[in-house]
């Protein structure tokens, strides 16, 4: 005979199964983020550097999922020593929730498998390594890169996320970043920076003068798939930012941050076609796909507390942003051949700042603290490494490799063998 | 002490929660069909038109989701004057759902989100508009195909959308429409068709004698890309529009419904795969895919009720009808580059028509009633709506232009700079 | 007045439309590997056999759908003669499920749609058949191989599908295959092995002397793509062959087995990368690709019992085992365009060897008799079946149209007419 004990545990353990069901498919969503960093970055270099940008891409993601076990989700979710700086260093993942853990109910039990959890912030990392990927491209050794990497993703990124994400002090300091405006897109944004101030400009990028040359990207249709994919992975990453679904509340939010984010993504691409057209006078697909981004990123600090309105607004001002970024990046002879700095450092700074303008929680300070910190933090230890890196086995190819190109160099073998006559 | 009350509560935001995951899941996939209609378009265009396109189909899924939050979704669900031809004007999402309304339960307690109805319905109407652009593709201006898109997305889809499913005439008299086949896809026909005719063929499509000159696609893995998208996102489509997931008599239609999308899709590349052997004594690629998405569009009417071997057979109709339809409009000189008037608007009547063979709810005049509405209305007004921009800012490039590219003209950009040695 | 039996069946409903919604999305995710195979060979392939391989594809996810349809999923789940090598022949699918019998509950009751079912296993025997169509690419007869697969699909692959996953004798004897390493990869690699040595190797590809000559892919961002698709439809394919979620222990499970799979794609990339840079010196791009597709097929007769460092381990097993499989089939003459016998078939029979080093319930005895069974049975039905076809109808294309391509002689149009001058 079924007692209204038993019945309330069954609801406890579907509760559970939605919400680790939400959790896996938010985050296969967010690993598909890296199939679109790929193809992005893929389409905006040029042929002879396409093989080499690619195989960054996959190796990265490997890179950090693998390390990120090892250790960084263990300094990123110490679950100890909340409110520090220093976060505790276990090791691997730890051990899945009991049943009766779950069972017994209440505030403090769990209600979603930790493995699903691990899942879904493991893609997150490699979602800000990707970032690095594209900034650094088409003159970068592929090793030094992926010795970058496997730092970043197992030890800079997870101090900062603990920070903010594993209760650290910023969390206590009352710092909101929702999904990682700060935490994962100008921590990408930040590596990247500090990775091409040390790296230089491709050569030809910038003439004797100081003006910068056009290097269009070989597959545009490629970049646009990527984009497309970002668009609908970042529905897992806001989306499942929300940790819960399986209750009112919650899955009323899950679907805010669902059309804030679609919104916002929207707004930033009209923003940045109007704004190019105004100053180009074309309609320019590079920046309407990077408006998109900028879009996204810009709201992903807070997609639940606006109106669907007001984040088509944020996105928006992303979208312009991220034009007059692009453009001010190359008048400083910053070589970003992708705009990532721009779309993910610019855009999460804006994204950041806005936060208090429709979250009544949050206030400027905090913010700033947050931002101030996690560049500091990341940009600071990331040119170290790159530093080092560069003194033990040197970041940049030579100008005969960058001339040929880094996929023969590097891979040797060629993206489109049979459509580059001149291999140029 | 829990209570049943308590527990019956729980129950009811349970299953709130699961049936908005699911609408939410099911409208990213349909969101995700934006970018198989950009992949689709942009490898069936020659190169010289592939930015163009591109820029077209993300800046109008951007159009879309603005337009229809700022007025289209209020014309379309007004929640009042049901029955009637003209719907009520609101603007801008109303709110969301009460935890008190939702916990009374029973027949007219919300049970889901109405945000995720919201981003259910705005990628539809992004879809509806996706179709316009690939068949005006290669010579349309750009920015007056945008503005196109404002008052369609925006006003003339919402208003026959209101008329079967916001409750409107269409719904009263029984015409049945389950997922779209007349709502969205013949909707988005009917206005490419009006574009078209105004538009007139592509130069040297047609010769003098009324001979039609393939024009091929540019890069079919692109094509086949994009068809391969749709085909997901259409389990979204259809999936999800059985709007309720969480019982068991539910849960088994939307499981029929995804088996009977994938078996109409499956007929149909084997209906178009065996006429175009018989007729061309080729494997016309081409035709494969526009027999899937045939299929597609065939079962979209009514997914649910036909047996999966019902659906192929719909689905294989629909693929063999597609092929002679391509013919047809050829022998009309109707230039639609990718074959969208005969995927969607052939194919999409024909979905509509064979609603009465498996359901016995449906008979055949409130069909063709619906068919006859719904393509009079888009049709006019989209003619009226083009004829008024022509006359304003012109809807056709130069035949220099059109020579050159639309790239060049429009996007100051080429899609695939190192690949193409003449610029053709 | 609810009592506490209709609360009781409310949670069953609940539970029911979870497991149904869960296989449902899993499916889809299986559907799109069909994308990611179809890109996958597209880019591995040179530009004049593009559009064959991509019509192949498509086809084929046709055909399968439709012959699992007609017969396969019956021939494959009898639901009766349990442990028997013959299985039952029934003919189309069964009635779905009643709401009576689900609220009955218990171990017995169904607790998802027969449906839901049916869609999941039906992307499974066309993922086998997709494993085919890479191997046996550049020189096969089009309609001849989809010939095969209506076998294949609809015969071939449902009887040894029984023998494990339908009741049959090998699951009578302890053989374990989780998610199809043996029953879905080595399935098709065995298949494709037969094809390839009836057909031999392309020409050109071995020197009189026995020297390999590399034939590099066209399009390898393509490539890139669709191992990326791949590794996202993997979540479904193993996380869903849990074949439960809705409660903590499976929950937890189905959380497992997503991080294992993708554990081991990343360990897979690593440990290819790595051996490849060590044998040839470079960062090799494909080697890393099948690398993933490598670690993904090794953990697939196991994704549930490894901790996640042992899936890593398992999948880096597989990913360097994969770089010296492709090495050995070369200096054997079996020529394999993409790779397939060596990641589906090798990988897939370390995968089955390496289910007891975790699952205490697995040994080796029966291990071996599974994949002894399973590739004899579809070796040998294969290579009687292949040779059939060869006397009925050919399988080879003419030295002359191997030349031009088959794109031209079997599909009649050029995948790349604007790229490729040479047409070679």
């Amino acid at each position: 005979m079924e007692t209204l004990q038993d019945t309330s545990n069954t609801i406890l353990q579907l509760s559970y199964a939605l919400d680790t069901f939400y959790f896996l498919m938010c985050g296969a969503l967010v690993m598909w983020m890296a199939a679109g960093f790929a193809m992005l970055e893929a389409g905006l270099v040029r042929a002879k550097n396409t093989v080499e940008i690619l195989t960054k891409n996959i190796a990265l993601f490997a890179v950090a999922c693998t390390m990120f076990l090892l250790c960084g989700y263990s300094i990123m979710y110490p679950g100890q020593g909340e409110g520090e700086i220093i976060p505790y260093l276990g090791f691997l993942l730890g051990s899945e929730n009991e049943l009766s853990s779950v069972l017994k109910g209440g505030e403090d039990a769990p209600y979603y498998s930790t493995r699903s959890d691990f899942f879904f912030q493991v893609v997150f990392v490699a979602t800000a390594m990707s970032i690095v990927s594209g900034a650094v491209a088409e003159r970068m050794k592929l090793w030094s890169f992926l010795l970058f990497a496997t730092v970043l993703t197992g030890f800079i990124y997870p101090v900062q996320g603990y920070w903010k994400w594993g209760g650290g002090f910023l969390d206590a300091k009352g710092f909101l970043d929702f999904a990682g405006s700060g935490v994962v897109h100008m921590c990408g944004a930040a590596a990247a920076l500090a990775g091409v101030l040390l790296l230089g400009p491709r050569k030809g990028k910038y003439t004797a003068k100081g003006q910068a040359n056009a290097i269009p990207g070989a597959n545009l249709p490629l970049a646009t798939l990527g984009t497309f994919i970002l668009w609908l992975g970042w529905f897992g990453f806001n989306g499942g930012s929300q940790l819960k679904l399986a209750d009112v509340e919650n899955a009323n939010a899950v679907a805010q941050i669902f059309v804030n984010t679609n919104a916002a993504a929207a707004g930033g691409v009209i923003a940045a076609l109007i704004i190019a057209r105004l100053l180009f006078g074309k309609a320019d697909l590079t920046m309407a796909l990077n408006g998109a981004l900028a879009g996204l990123v810009s709201i992903t600090a807070e997609p639940l507390t606006p109106s669907a309105f007001a984040a088509t607004f944020i996105g928006g001002v992303g979208g312009g942003l991220v034009v007059f970024a692009i453009i001010l990046l190359d008048k400083l002879k910053i070589d970003d051949p992708v705009g990532a700095i721009s779309v993910h450092g610019i855009c999460g700074i804006w994204g950041l700042l806005a936060v208090p303008l429709t979250n009544s929680e949050a206030s400027l300070w905090p913010q700033l603290l947050g931002i101030v910190m996690i560049f500091g933090w990341v940009f600071i230890t990331s040119l170290i490494l790159w530093y080092v890196i560069k003194l033990l086995v040197g970041i940049r190819i030579t100008e005969e490799e960058e001339f040929a190109g880094t996929d023969l160099v590097e891979c040797g073998m060629e993206a489109y063998p049979e459509f580059t006559s001149t291999k140029a």
